[in-house]
């Protein structure tokens, strides 16, 4: 391994990114090389008491900004991007959940249209205790409070999409994006197909934590200051989001409706496991009906997402994922501290 | 507590039971009895090899057979019902698993229609150790084999429908039936709201283990001997199916397409920590936003099943469920050991 | 032929039927019989003015009332039976519709779930007028009032189900039942499948008009009086509900989501196109894909209803529908006038 | 009226786009002017017999290729554009369809999932014939044909959209694209809502006709040469798609699953309703829901289309749409001929 860079982003207001796809590079980065990026939260740290209203204080398109994107340097399209998760630093000592008028799981939204009015807009603040390692949840309307555990994770992260494309930041799709799943915290590499030359990665939309689904739309929202490597690996190619960690390999589906996400992200673990072990395909459907798990990130967004994962444990014999480019960038990681 | 009763049943071929409703009691049991019920597998225990196609073998609709009716007495339309699953005893040292003709989330089915041909269809036989803990998958087209963590479950239990129905043992719903959950493993609650006079509770379709989601619409079929004991909960009525455990509270949607089950599920369990917490509902949206798991239980049935589940240590201030009824059926389950 | 006879069905309040199965037949008829029945409104002829609030004034489960079952001579599983709409006629001056609390398209119902209230429950009063053929439509909030087309239909028609079930009366399915399509109007044949002995026919739900996909849950709601005549083709088993008109041949797909009611729809037209014409299966799709229309019947039942048609003149070279029996009903049915 | 000007635009082959949005504009237009442009099929002309595969003689994403965007002067953001197709006349005399590899309603998915293999691609050449006012169908697999009337739409209609976004022309969204529906015939006005400076129109993917879903995933594809006029209405804004023809007005939905399409396409065609009469929105529900047709555009682009649509003369004293504009267009579309 050659010397290590360290790349470090901190984007002015008027840098956030909106989109994957359609923006010019902010930095250039190299395999091996460390990067850490500053992120905003979702409403771009506008919302930080109750009295501001998301509706209010934020414009659309305005919402969910990342930082980026980087250029990744000797990557093509028919590559796989690998991003290693290295460390998400809140960078705050608060978070901020809402909920937002028309969005969200438990509500009629622009989609699911009807004819009721929108539930109210309410904003959360919540504590974030780094030491004691608790997000620290305080009810609006009583005076309950209960700490939850804090486990950080990036809810936008992707590169951008092929076929000319520029898609909202709020979107997940084949090029990541607003994967929304607390499985992209730190000590997880994420493969992604790259769709253009050097492409384009970008993230933002860090949680303090979230729950599965996201049900009211919005995360415990934090500012990050995140740390993460890169590989490319060269003309192997890859089309949906996949996810690996120490103990899992992981695949991620986005449709609508959620047993769309849930077919896809099965189907390429399928395949993954077939890949890897040399089982047939029906053989590998069996071991994943019997021995997976099926984590639901979001029902929000404008594709819900689904993640199909097995431990690597319960595969037989299986060959490690792209020689071990986890493992390596988990290793360097870990000199990183 | 009066001396408790035990009874056991163990049904004669003719007398499994393929609707909840529409059937006459096999048994009565009170409040605090102990019930021991055999329960055959999905197939009637008709396909025991490679050689046994499930769809040459079986005759619709004589598939997922259910042992009862039992009629508990004093449960009255508008009560709850607690079944508490005190043991499940895998009563063979093998379990079976198929794909089936158009069945299952990876292939085009009788509803999501389409012109393709049916997957191949092929049975796995697993070998089941006891005293390891284990579940023997062998693939049929190479020589792979694994062991995965037994954790046998109960796929199908529930009472008689309202009004006047009668409903498939396929079919997951409001009054229980094919949930296909793991989390329906011993030390488990479940509360049923009751429809009819006696409630007429039925249960089979025992797995080995499964998967989020059962993705070839299978589990690993067994046959069990199932321990429960059951409590009736006077003038409390429930919706949709509830669970218990030690460490959280579950509540259970079921329904097409996917979204809806996870709605129907978390909206449920915000109405639940509403009523234990004494949040209001906005507040109790934002901390199950935050809190919450949504594991999957079927995406194959003719209702998809999504749990929301929470913590109980992460309620502030919670009210013990029905007055403790879980640890009152926990311990007393104990005490059988 | 032998000679017809007129059977005329008038329940009683406590004889209507919640149910498609589990209920034993009010009257038995033969092939060619003419079957005359009375049949209440949705709401059980409760709901007369604005003040009758649906919710207030009809209690669960009693809600859809149908006429019957009729026992069909010669009617045994496998069969089909082909019902012959013959006349429809409002039993009185008015009709009515309404909003209902969490039910219809454009609100969070009880399986699209949110949190927020329901909307104002309001009733409309339509006037009918059989002479000029039309149902006048009063607004509630202002005074506009306009004339619309009288076009009376039967909602809800089917047999028994089969595997020992019994349905509520509000959902549609494999065995007919709330179908809710305008196309079941008179001169329409209905084929449905045999599934026990005697098929169980049995109607009610008139509409003195409705809109495709019944946004508001509710048609404009009426008692009517209706004439069918039924023939029961033996030895041919028939799916899903088909309809033939003069004009068409339609196949009707039930479920959720609504694209899932779509493919069962134009999968089951594909394979009656092919039956009939001799096309091969890709031929009758693609002839399907560019001359079918796919009405909606309703996004509000517990299933939605798809139409798949095709007009009959835009099949190259058909056979006639199982002999030619729509046309001899119809000619019957010109008979009696 | 200042004196109209009628600009022709043919595009080069590497002048064809495949988004809305992101791409500079190729001519401009004002209110009033004619506008004649020719189109290209959606395989690009490069399907022209049974050998054409489309996955082999297309490339992705090179599929679905728009001419323009034409900049429409004095078109800005919160406006809304009326575009009068005057007339669209088939550029060939043939048309081309085809079933494609895991794409169509009647087969399995990129994202309806499943792991069975894709239904055969085959190509169907249709005559057209426009003085007989026909399409011939030609069986493939037998010797059967059948004259289909020639009803020629376009498929694929937008503008840019907001947010910075740019998107695939298979897409169908709040910026039009690819409706796919045959309500896009001559003598139809559509409004959109513009999202940037100078609106950026575009269009292609003509068909001879296509049945209601467009099951197979593909029309009577067909080059033409359409004409339209539009006229710029400013200062009033417009969320989703909508259409006036002399009969109807009909509001588009666009989304997955295909009742979120109804949906939103209903609840527009409320508002619209309420708008233009008076009527409060429960009683515009009410008469939609009695009055409406909601015909189904496609069930197989990334998103499914579905209209709702009334007669302007079952509305009570309805305001004319725009202040005529629909019938002012037609007008002058009627002087052009």
């Amino acid at each position: 391994m050659t010397a290590m860079d360290t790349i470090t982003y901190r984007p002015a207001r008027d840098e956030l990114a909106y989109t994957f796809g359609g923006r010019m590079p902010v930095a250039h980065v190299r395999s091996g090389d460390i990067l850490q990026v500053h992120t905003e939260d979702c409403f771009g740290g506008l919302v930080r008491g109750p009295a501001d209203l998301p509706s209010q204080v934020c414009r659309m398109p305005y919402l969910n900004p990342v930082s980026g994107p980087f250029f990744v340097e000797d990557a093509e399209p028919g590559d796989t991007l690998a991003v290693h998760l290295a460390a998400i630093e809140p960078a705050r000592d608060w978070g901020v959940s809402s909920t937002f008028p028309h969005f969200g799981a438990l509500t009629s939204t622009s989609h699911t249209a009807t004819l009721q009015p929108p539930l109210e807009e309410r904003v959360w603040v919540y504590d974030i205790d780094r030491q004691a390692g608790t997000v620290r949840f305080h009810a609006t309307a009583s005076d309950h409070s209960i700490d939850l555990p804090l486990d950080p994770m990036i809810g936008t992260i992707g590169v951008a999409p092929g076929g000319f494309e520029a898609r909202s930041t709020i979107v997940p799709d084949l090029h990541g994006g607003n994967l929304d799943t607390p499985e992209l915290r730190a000590g997880t590499t994420l493969y992604l197909g790259v769709n253009v030359h050097g492409a384009m990665l970008a993230l933002g939309d860090g949680h303090a934590r979230q729950g599965e689904g996201e049900a009211c739309g919005v995360g415990v929202e934090i500012a990050t200051i995140t740390t993460l490597t890169v590989e490319v690996i060269k003309g192997v190619s890859t089309a949906w989001p996949r996810l690996e960690t120490d103990r899992e390999i992981i695949s991620i589906g986005c449709a609508r409706p959620l047993e769309d996400a849930y077919r896809i992200a099965h189907r390429d673990l399928v395949a993954w496991t077939s890949q890897l072990t040399g089982l047939d395909d029906l053989d590998a459907y069996q071991l994943v009906s019997q021995a997976g798990r099926a984590p639901i990130g979001n029902v929000c967004d404008p594709n819900y997402t689904v993640l199909a994962t097995v431990d690597k444990a319960l595969l037989p014999q299986p060959q490690p994922v792209h020689d071990g480019v986890h493992a390596r960038q988990r290793q360097r990681a870990a000199g990183l501290r």
